[in-house]
């Protein structure tokens, strides 16, 4: 085959265009180590106003920017309350624990989605024997929940009860800008119920490498010494953070077409035999289905898949991803969309070859 | 009244005999942390054969034994499967992250006992993104979930499962000889299933103070350096040594008396409306009790029955716990079986006052 | 040699007496961990009010007192100012760092005791490079440096340039009661400078286990929860607590007879061509020698002494200790005196055999 | 003053040059973290092959090339040698006790170069008591020494003993390039004493973000681990090692004209009254200097220097820093030189106004 394949295992895959090459070779930068790169400071500055909060920090990586928010909020012997399915919790090597000493308590949520009935009697007795409960970290959009976004009602709820409790709250935003996008709703006003607030701007977005944490001005200022500690303090970090300013600038709306491609990938999956979509509907750009073990392996059709110009995303015995983003056009997914309706036992059994 | 209370809050709260002060107060004792103090070496050399293991270590608590395990067989970043009610998770103040940096990952289990069908899947895959899946641990008879024995043939399924997956697996044996009684099976064949095993001389048993963690001559003495990090070396620890020796001697078989005392009290609590047994029918010597929200709190019927001289644990909103053991007669359990008998709406509302 | 060694390795090696014995066998217990044993709330009171702070607790270590120290003062990334010879930091299995990730720094001293001196300096500046300063721990007598008593003034000055910046204070007191006797200084007066201050039952007072840390009511129900996390909590732990009561009644005053013996031994070690006293005058109980390579290696030295009755430690390539206590007699003392002046290079090389 | 200042503050204040930016801007990239950024792969083959050793690691700052090193090498428990000025240690933040549970201990060396006499009597025996001694790091250059290089068979004598005692060795390379120009040993021949090699590309060579550990295949597997673990995972990083790549391929030799312009320097403050030069002769491009409180602060003199459009770091009450680097041209180095010379009281005192 001599076309690329397209890419739709996830969005981190984008690649920067020019037109962001160019803002990133042009970038003003200093030592950010001293507070002294222009875009950095920059890109802080708007990122912060985004999210309505006093100040931000850039990281470079949203795992960074969570389990620095665990750091900021959380003592050793604390416990932070998040979906089994949270990449907090499933996908950042376990540093809950390893890095700040804290106990994960998990629930499985709604399409890994919280709802405060679920959590509503979970904070600790204040007991020698117990931990103390401390923060509660929700997701959106929820990866592994099939990107839905978190209705804002049950976020509120959450919120207001956290308060009550005074626990903490901190939103893994790492797709914030796609909940965004698909509900209409502000950054600012989702932020609004979260002490805290990641944000990713080498998914979806496009940028190629970064994140953000926001907060108040006192617990920003404990973060960047956590950055520190971690090793995340960058020097002439502007050149990137000018692909971040670029994307932000000109990547936000265009999500409402990945939202498009996916709900048309999910439609040529829904229409394959013994696949299932996980969530329904498929709101943002991720679509997470399950495969009959009747039919094959999720390993197996991606590789099919992949026979056939497709890449996905293999990520349980039966399960599968699939993820649009900056670099997949129309008419790439609509080649894939094809490609997916030809899933069937026969095409399947022809391969059972290499990988 | 002039009678003192009855105590079911705790097989913890059992004093010492005069015979077992007396067989303390002769030890022969020598500087433990030298390896000099023959009467501890004799529990431990004791406790080894009870468990079938190369080796033994005295340690002041079940905590300490749990989490040096815990310590022993994992490294930061390691993940340890356990029931979601467990005392290792629950109650010993987030030790598994805060010791370790070891992630806790909970399954709720029947009655708090897990099955291999619960957790097979569970092992995270090897990948930079991931814990690394390392420890099972197991708690037998399993204390929240109302002190059933859990099943030797689910045991040895799990165990043979984590042997193949290269897991280690633990047990819990605060109650092991609880188990051993009610089961009929040795403490050396229920140990076969495991790596290591702590077990409890001052709950059941009736010793004042001490634990023991019992494994390989390697494992132990791994165990016996983690156990200096922790504080856990003591020097003349040879006199609370002679009381767990004793209790090994004199308190096992009379445990059967405790399970059956249990039963009594289970059977007053069926009396009562508004009162459910959580897990039937009672095995050991634990009775856990759901209340009625429509008839009262757990801690309103506590306090009620304190009133007339019945000591027991309100431990959750509407979560009771009695518990028989060594310094409980069978005239004290009638007694307190009338007590609760006596559980009603009108009574408990007359009483609505101080505590 | 039909009679016993007489044991100098340590004053841990001390065993209970008769009366202790009787003391503890007949001691009133509950449930420490439910806060229900009266003799271990009278040891505490008692301890409180000798140390004159708010409140106290029972450890079953020195260790553990120390480490819960380091937990109450310090977060994760803090740093504590102590000597590099001091208990806390050389003989606790690292858990300064481990359990607290707190980093150790280490000033020399003289024979280990510290001046403000050499720490004045020592306070790290308030940036996301550095660590935080935070506590200053002293030991007093200062085992590692041959026992001397720390001169007040020079704790006094420590404790007020601590408090101008901002730093806790911690006492690794557990040969305290022997820098009060030999000073004349109570426990009180020196406890004045510190913020919590550890003691010792089981070293030269003689009771079998245990050790307390006394501090404020704040601080001290800080350490009860780290003793949980570290699995210090133990059930009827009076019997202990007897132990250390009657140690405190009656084994106080007496140290200055272990203080007069010491310098026996000092003095017979001074005859010896070839070893050198390491701190002189001799102060307390310890006595910490330096044996010339040209004579002997104090493993060598500590064999022949061995040969002869008398038990010792050594503690390095060169460096031997001897140590009395409740039970070394005056006797005793003078025996082994007269081994240890029969120290010669002609009696060590007719023995290189066996050890 | 119109003319921008001269910033001797540090090496890592460079910014990119237009041919590096372009390089940067050209970059192929791909997914960092499925290991697909084709200019990632090309550095760290590169820098594994400049440093002879199996793989290499690209990671966002020096302080986490460093803190995985001790990741990798360490469990908790254990002890790290290394000087008591060295970066490592000092200047991250405290990483090696918080992250990693691992006790650092110093020694002061010789302008901070360890020599083996200083340490050979270092490694803790094996008894619980004790940490496990267990990882030597060095640092070449030794920033905080004045930038020395350490004498190769210092470093071989090291290595040797480290061998043989199962210590392994990590090598603090942030300047070793500086080393390897001054000293006329390739980099290669430099780090075959060490286990592992951190290497910082943002410091002399100029490029804006970015440093590499260097290691044996199975040291870099865990090291990328440990990478994801503290947030280090970028996505199209390539970007960011197209500058390392082009800092390696332009800017090595050209370190010798900074250590010229550092001795210009360092000739100036020479001839300052009060002003003296804490390592000679000035080997690299660092130039430490100790200011007679008799003449005035270090902050003082930084703030002359500051106004007449010199930038330096006061690193100490009376310690500054001078450091020279791609961005300070040789006319910049005279200017700069002359105004140094006029450091002198009147002038100082002339301006104790503002800062």
């Amino acid at each position: 085959m001599s076309r690329p394949p397209i890419d739709l295992r996830s969005d981190t895959v984008t690649k920067p265009t020019p037109a962001m090459r160019l803002a990133m070779a042009e970038a003003e930068v200093g030592d950010d180590v001293y507070g002294e790169d222009p875009t950095v400071l920059a890109l802080e500055a708007r990122t912060a106003a985004l999210l309505g909060k006093e100040a931000a920090l850039f990281t470079p990586s949203g795992t960074m920017a969570n389990q620095i928010a665990v750091g900021v909020h959380c003592r050793p012997g604390d416990e932070l309350i998040c979906s089994a399915t949270s990449h907090v919790y499933l996908w950042e090597a376990g540093g809950i624990a390893r890095l700040w000493g804290v106990t994960p308590r998990t629930f499985p949520g709604d399409a890994g989605l919280l709802t405060l009935a679920e959590i509503e009697e979970s904070v600790r007795p204040d007991d020698q024997h117990f931990v103390r409960t401390r923060l509660v970290t929700l997701e959106n959009t929820h990866n592994r929940g099939g990107g839905p976004v978190h209705p804002i009602e049950d976020v509120r709820a959450i919120a207001r009860w956290a308060k009550q409790q005074g626990l903490a709250m901190h939103l893994d935003g790492a797709r914030l800008m796609n909940a965004v996008v698909a509900s209409g709703i502000a950054a600012s006003e989702w932020a609004k119920s979260f002490d805290t607030v990641s944000i990713c701007f080498s998914k979806g977005l496009g940028a190629p490498v970064g994140s953000a944490l926001a907060g108040s001005t006192e617990a920003i200022l404990q973060a960047r010494r956590l950055r520190k500690l971690l090793g995340g303090g960058m020097r002439q970090a502007g050149i990137l953070a000018a692909g971040a300013l670029y994307a932000l600038g000109h990547n936000v709306e265009r999500l409402a077409e990945d939202h498009a491609h996916a709900l048309i990938l999910a439609e040529a999956f829904s229409d394959v035999e013994g696949v299932q979509i996980e969530s329904w509907p498929v709101e943002t750009n991720l679509v997470w289905v399950t495969v009959d073990p009747a039919l094959a392996t999720a390993a197996e059709v991606a590789a099919h898949l992949r026979l056939h110009g497709v890449l996905t995303s293999a990520l349980g015995d039966q399960t599968l991803r699939a993820c649009t983003h900056l670099d997949v056009s129309r008419a790439d997914v609509e080649r894939a969309a094809e490609v997916i309706r030809g899933i069937e036992p026969e095409a399947l059994a022809a391969e059972t070859v290499v990988y």
